[in-house]
């Protein structure tokens, strides 16, 4: 049968990815990916994971691979306490939410808050993930301006005097696509914002950990705690496949995720939650983190010095202290999807920065570099490459 | 802040599970629960885990830990392509979409198929978790009558003739709650029905494999294989703490799932896929289903004995061939809302039938019991207490 006629009315916003479409290139032989947004397999604790999988089945038994709680395994929810005590979030295990990936907890979000035609504050660009959890519950997106600094507070300010927003959501340090981070000055500013119009603030922090240069900055929840929803992931410092995730929100909305996540998977993978907590409570990721760091750091240094070397006179490039990605600008007018089957023809792949913009039509002269895929003797290469591209 | 006015317009049908309240009971120390819906941890092979987590990790590497496809992790929709053909459900690994437990996929189809007030036919009783599933897209339901023989194929027809529905939600074989089984005839009757009212129907099949007597009866989807959804799962033949289900859908509908997935959860856990890929290719399956067969049978003929013994006059039971429960009438106008106070107070919890009916004040007077968390003759005492409260 042809289910076309079935769908529902929310379907129409749930489009293919373009990226998915462009990605389909990346695996043909010999093509340099700086268009992935994903750990290097390398960063991969695979013989660690050996040991930690028979300590939990020691420690656990049958409940590692039982039926669990909506609201997360036990053993893990007490190992973030502190985990997240570092980054100023005082909390206990029963204030914490797992999730799957922090994907999951993204779309639970939308689900329990989102009626059509709602409105949520976005930067612009944002993360393409949190557009894709968001679509199917229809809401507007408010774009807010950003500059090297992260978000505009004055852009934010605005906004919340002329609209009012379900939530404002953000990846404040080393976002995806920008690698750009907040300031400690807009990040006080942001809490006092959001204080004073009593907005409720979505803030996911994927990156942070990763971080290769300066002084690690506080985390928004830790600035005003009663506003702030703060999603983690063990993606980028464990392992994405373990799809573990969790969250720290206002208690009058926590009951509220719990319910919706009954219905949505009824809950996270118990082995892969004992697995995470075992890595947290042992210090393995304090262990773990400088070999991540180690790997990824050179390669973002060589792309650095590649896009001064390579990169054609009228771009400019974000120097991120962490994370995962650089975002870099060419002179306005230059269409960086028409650029792209170029780049792709002599074995380059990039990502177009225009996919990341809830907006159409901004960003054409934009692209998303990542630089954890590939070593640094590839990554100049690829960098050499494009510059080649870009100045033909 | 106080979220509460924040909520979505949806998000006041997404209620608290009554049940979930009920079993906080089940976990006192001397309580014997007929109340779950869960698998005996000893069903678990958890040495079998640790070699196939070794053997997962020598034959993928990193790729088992890595991000994944939301079409599911290759190998394991590989394997299921020969799982499933003794079901008669004919396919190749790329019409198989693999999901976080069945109940993520029953969420999938939900956002991708329901507009508010669309109409879903479900069985009367139904499964509890797939009504949660559909809440949050605001269905109204169209519930069909059932007997022993499961749904009544006249009632649905006159259901369908009346309404035009978006899908009919099935669990044809075991059904929780009832236990009971969709007769061979009545199958091809259904079959008959979706296929001249063009209608599509989602199988929801966890249990089938867990059968202790009779033959097996042909899939729903191997008879109008056009018009169904088949959904399977590995929590009740391996383990469900890894949260691994899959689902072989029309084409025209596979696409849209995959969208929506996307956004839900990006994909199914890797780690979890890669150890049900192994579990089903290295043909574990089949040595250990006849272990879960053999700790089950005789809790179920237990429980069946002790029925026939101690349950008052005037109170009928289903005696499935097989799953994991037993779905007890009383006389009418007896509300086991009201028992239930009193069989917990002498340490046996089970559920009250009237919760998994889809409109209320249905089936006051009817209980599901559970076999699979108690041995026999734990077994025999709880329903033996039973019998004596339900006849005070």
């Amino acid at each position: 049968m042809d289910c076309a006629t079935l769908l529902a009315a929310r379907t129409g916003n749930m489009t293919v990815s373009a990226i998915r479409e462009l990605l389909k290139v990346v695996s043909q032989p010999g093509m340099i990916s700086l268009a992935g947004g994903i750990p290097a397999p390398e960063s991969f604790p695979l013989e660690l994971l050996e040991h930690l999988y028979r300590t939990v089945l020691e420690k656990h038994g049958a409940a590692a691979l039982q039926y669990g709680a909506s609201e997360g395994f036990t053993p893990f929810r007490q190992a973030l306490v502190g985990h997240l005590e570092p980054l100023g979030i005082r909390v206990i295990a029963e204030d914490i939410l797992t999730s799957s990936g922090s994907q999951g907890m993204l779309d639970a979000l939308g689900m329990v808050l989102l009626s059509k035609g709602d409105k949520v504050a976005v930067e612009s660009p944002t993360y393409l993930g949190a557009l894709q959890a968001f679509a199917p519950y229809e809401p507007r997106y408010l774009t807010i301006e950003t500059d090297e600094d992260g978000l505009v507070p004055e852009a934010l300010e605005a906004a919340l005097r002329r609209e009012s927003v379900k939530f404002l959501y953000l990846v404040p340090t080393f976002q995806n696509p920008t690698g750009r981070t907040l300031s400690l000055e807009r990040r006080t500013a942001v809490a006092d914002l959001i204080r004073r119009h009593d907005v409720l603030l979505v803030e996911d922090d994927p990156y942070s950990a990763l971080r290769y240069r300066g002084d690690p900055l506080p985390s928004l929840k830790s600035l005003a705690p009663e506003q702030v929803v703060y999603l983690g992931t063990l993606s980028k410092v464990l392992a994405p496949g373990l799809r573990v995730g969790y969250c720290v929100a206002p208690q009058s909305l926590r009951k509220w995720l719990v319910i919706a996540k009954q219905g949505i998977d009824l809950h996270t993978g118990s082995l892969s939650q004992a697995l995470a907590a075992e890595y947290l409570s042992g210090g393995h990721l304090q262990k773990h983190l400088p070999t991540i760091i180690s790997l990824y750091r050179p390669r973002q240094e060589a792309m650095l010095e590649a896009l001064e070397r390579f990169f054609p006179p009228g771009f400019r490039w974000s120097r991120p202290q962490g994370g995962m990605f650089i975002w870099a600008e060419g002179p306005p007018g230059l269409d960086m999807t028409e650029v792209y089957p170029w780049a792709v023809a002599r074995n380059v792949a990039f990502v177009p920065g225009r996919y990341f913009y809830a907006e159409p039509d901004r960003g054409i002269e934009t692209l998303r570099l990542n630089y954890t895929m590939a070593d640094e003797k590839s990554l100049a290469r690829a960098i050499a490459i494009l510059g080649e591209v870009l100045a033909a």
